[in-house]
């Protein structure tokens, strides 16, 4: 399936550049403006972009949202707000399991629209009117409104189960990490005092063998320790450990 | 679980304000700031957050990294560029198996935090080297680097499954939609061209009581033809059936 991004009566570049480099990043490459406020090419676009316009599709203009639309088989409306419009609805994961069905060869849709609205008013009820269905983004009810660029973000990042091909679809293979199977995991402020003392007693040792190399030794040391996830217990247990081989009388 | 936002070295003001609107829409409020380059409070950072930080605690600002994280149990970095530390590498999904399976009561981690390196250089080594893991988000190989509060949003966004008392975790309902099982749904472009022609004969025939009600009454005609998804087919029949009621010799 292909998405376009449609952006309805946009009114800041800036916000048009970083859905765009928010596209690109999850090789979303097709951005359709209808009237942009500030006209198009633009610089503020450009500067927010990070390049993305040079690696998408032209971005193409449009002077009404139907023409913008035309090669479209569905289109969805994307507003925090609904009205009193009879459409159907979509969460996110509804929408991804209704298109995933029907997405894929000649029997269902290849081309789907997802329209935004400007920033301050959204989209209007003549623009809602030629989409199929609404879109919404669970969000906190007295703070509703994304910002466009982050709506577009969202909404291509939730819908990217639809697109089998686009380019950012391997994750990075996740190391197996061994969860600690005690309760009491240590607090990164008792971590921290650890690691000072246990550094200042390495000095003291002469463990360090110059001072250039000392910060990278320390590095590795805390990553190693922080792999271990370690329990408060087990912190404690260090501190005496290295209390002991400091000569240290500790308090266990 | 609570969950905290560290920004390390954050430069530009913007970005930290839309940080915090995004945190906002999501309902997290506790966002951490390690030597903001541009000092704090900052104005560009105010416009941005359109509100959030009236809504959020009050952001806290730190001069080193340990500092901000002092009541964290474990710490996630973000980085699209995994370096040569041995350190567990969590895709978003395989987090939330991780924290949500350990959360929860006091046998578990009750305090995350999330830390973002600097727009440019992302995090250090000596930054990462305070971190348990590494969160990677999956992007287009040749465009990896999120805008800063493009990261935070979508890294709060897959994190949220973790927080069972966040505001924003109520959807809307979705109506159900009724699937065509026609194998050939309209394009945009064959709508716009019916309904054109649909508008015009319903004028002609004065369908429309006044032009005042007009426009209402074409988006309302609109909405109900675009919800049944028509195919193409039944956009030829509709043709038949308009020419027909009117009086016209159509091609079918």
């Amino acid at each position: 399936m292909k998405i376009s991004v449609v952006l309805a009566n946009p009114q800041l570049g800036a916000n048009i550049g970083a859905a765009a480099r928010a596209m690109c990043n999850l090789g979303f490459l097709d951005l359709r403006l209808v009237n942009p406020r500030d006209g198009w090419p633009n610089s503020e676009a450009e500067r927010n972009a990070a390049g993305a316009l040079d690696i998408m599709k032209a971005v193409q203009v449009f002077s009404s949202l139907p023409d913008a639309l035309a090669g479209s088989q569905y289109v969805l409306a994307t507003t925090a707000r609904p009205r009193d419009m009879v459409k159907p609805v979509f969460s996110p994961q509804r929408a991804v399991d209704k298109f995933g069905a029907k997405s894929g060869g000649s029997s269902g849709i290849e081309q789907l629209s997802v329209v935004f609205g400007a920033e301050r008013t959204g989209l209007t009820n003549e623009e809602l009117s030629y989409c199929h269905g609404i879109l919404t983004l669970p969000t906190r009810e007295d703070f509703a409104s994304f910002n466009l660029a982050q709506s577009v973000l969202l909404v291509l990042w939730e819908l990217k189960a639809l697109c089998k091909d686009l380019p950012a679809n391997a994750i990075h293979d996740a190391d197996e990490s061994v969860d600690a199977d005690s309760d009491d995991l240590a607090r990164h402020s008792d971590l921290t005092v650890f690691f000072s003392r246990f550094e200042a007693l390495l000095a003291e040792a002469s463990f360090f063998k110059s001072e250039e190399s000392r910060p990278h030794v320390v590095r590795n040391i805390r990553n190693m320790l922080l792999r271990c996830e370690p329990t408060n217990q087990e912190i404690r247990t260090f501190q005496g450990i290295i209390s002991a081989l400091s000569g240290i009388k500790g308090d266990d």
